[in-house]
């Protein structure tokens, strides 16, 4: 993997830069959509790279090792032959799903022990096995495994399980480097910080992370129910530690504003399932704002859903249409909603990219922020 | 709507044709997708143009009367601009939904008073109002307004709805005939013939139907839980009654074979939920055959679902994966499965219109119907 760092904003940390592996290049900043179990939920690979425009999309170790399993994506030659995404993915540990998903779980120093959620089979993730699972899955860029302390949390227990995270990322570091990937292309791992919301711990999880020196670096166990203000300063002090040649990934965020905000702190990536998961709810992300599309001031509103970012679902469905199918409960809404989302993600992401390179983000920002927050 | 007969098989009474409406062309024998209130369930509008290749979809006159609802899709100019499909629609009459969802239906010689299956909020159907309803859906062929008795039946009953049918027939027209369409292109009225199982009844009600020289005939209250040698005798009966010049459509029919086995006896048009709704419970017709998709002989079947169909879905996605997407509960699965069996029968009824064309689709039909109904 590569990273080439092509900007920096005048007036604040924002970045502009590409990452390239075996399977492309990604612009930064980018949002990459959630497809747990190798699929982005109602969404076409077609869609997602002609309408969507993504230009990388994550899996889950947790969900595919159960599902299909990890004989069968072996076979196929790995996620991107099973699926039939050829653009870049990058997979998550599966230890955040080990705490939210699994029954029975229990945290040792070799690993976790849990129960399938689907069938209630015993496994063991370690450091290594995960590794090597990820190895098979074959994603370009793969998370190590870590501990994700649930929020609100105590000082010690935080403390503890980022010196975990931190003994648990040596052995996957040892694990990666002793091996090799298995279908001719190279993988990358990103280390992961922790430490809840207390600022020492941060700093002490950021040194840790970047001494390490991988390719690229992510924050984890933020936006878990942490006020919003926290999760910044959170996110601005560990970005100032680390490396500015590096990539810098912040998991599981977030809203449109939460993005903009943490772009202007010098974060490059960012996933999550609101886009999606929202969409089967009947929320629609707009250039122009929040539409709850259940609501009755959209029953006859026939114009196009968000004619200006592009895409076929946004200009070429009404509102009214997508209301009557969300209301009447149809399949084709969520389809819809989902595809207009991402869109409308991918398109607020390289609005910024555009924006930093050109030097003037963050007053776009400031304004876009309110635009695209709004209850419309 | 013009029909132009343009060759008849040497060894059956197959028949291929074109249907012309204001809307496009439709060559037939023709299978249209149903799209109950204004979608064909987890499809998208492009998919159905470019991968299935339908000609022709169906809506519903009872769900859109209920939802959108009428004022909705007039404002947007018919149906046609409400869900972005441009080619030709036919709308059912509502009368078997009536029926068959409906709560508290009461049939009186004016109509049929009902309470929906939605709100429980009354309304009254009559041969006048389903003719000004489906005027305002805008569809380029409109049917009827029938009463569809149910299987078995009581001689008495399926004589007396009958000629209840007949004598709204009579209404239908009247109304339809003194009216225009609302959108400023033309609309056909189909008559239905109806009798149950009853030759005498059926033969009764084809030439009645026959008698009232619409632009084309439909084939009501059959694939309702009769075997199938009745439905095949029925649809012969009544075939060969009426006119040659003139499209004949079997409504609600029904898997390959039988569209195969109709087609021999002169039917020019079908629709069924079959395909989409198998689909989302993972049985897949091919060319080949047909698959339960929650088998575990395809979990690691890395081969295309069905490559010489055509379509994307058809040569993109693997069993594997599809299987994984079902079994996993994902939406994606279904709406892979729907588009892969909707693109097969619209390719079936595409190769027995060659056959047709070419004079051997005696021969072939009987190779063929053995082939995709072959469980493999």
């Amino acid at each position: 993997m590569k990273f080439e760092l092509q900007a920096t904003d005048i007036q604040s940390k924002a970045r502009a830069g590409i990452i390239t592996t075996d399977h492309g290049t990604i612009q930064t900043p980018i949002f990459m959509p959630v497809g747990t179990v190798g699929t982005v939920k109602a969404v076409h690979q077609r869609e997602l790279e002609q309408d969507i425009k993504a230009q990388i999309i994550l899996g889950n170790t947790y969900h595919l090792y159960l599902r299909p399993k990890l004989d069968i994506i072996e076979k196929a030659g790995g996620l991107h032959k099973f699926n039939g995404w050829s653009r870049s993915i990058l997979t998550d540990s599966g230890g955040y799903q080990v705490y939210s998903l699994a029954a029975n779980r229990k945290i040792k120093e070799e690993g976790v022990i849990f129960q399938s959620h689907i069938d209630g089979s015993k496994h063991l993730f370690t450091p290594e096995n995960v590794m090597d699972i990820q190895r098979t899955i074959g994603a370009d860029i793969i998370m190590a495994f870590d501990e994700c302390p649930p929020y609100p949390c105590e000082y010690q227990y935080a403390k503890n399980s980022m010196e975990l995270t931190h003994r648990w990322l040596r052995r996957c570091c040892e694990r990666f480097d002793s091996t090799e990937g298995k279908y001719g292309y190279s993988q990358t791992l990103f280390p992961i910080i922790q430490g809840s919301t207390f600022k020492d711990l941060r700093v002490q999880s950021a040194e840790t992370i970047a001494s390490f020196e991988r390719e690229g670096n992510a924050i984890g166990g933020l936006s878990v129910g942490e006020p919003v203000e926290e999760m910044y300063a959170m996110t601005e002090l560990v970005c100032d530690i680390l490396p500015k040649d590096k990539p810098r990934y912040l998991m599981g965020v977030g809203t449109p504003a939460n993005i903009l905000e943490a772009i202007t702190l010098g974060v490059d990536m960012f996933d999550c399932v609101m886009p999606t998961r929202n969409a089967r709810n009947g929320m629609i992300f707009t250039s122009q704002g929040i539409l709850n599309m259940k609501n009755e001031k959209w029953k006859d509103d026939l114009s196009p859903l968000d004619p200006t970012i592009g895409g076929y679902v946004s200009t070429f469905y009404s509102k009214a249409y997508l209301r009557h199918l969300i209301v009447s409960g149809e399949l084709l809404g969520g389809q819809i909603a989902s595809i207009q989302n991402l869109t409308f993600y991918l398109w607020l992401v390289r609005q910024a990219r555009e924006h930093i390179l050109a030097g003037d983000y963050r007053t776009w920002k400031d304004y876009m922020v309110k635009q695209v927050m709004q209850r419309l």
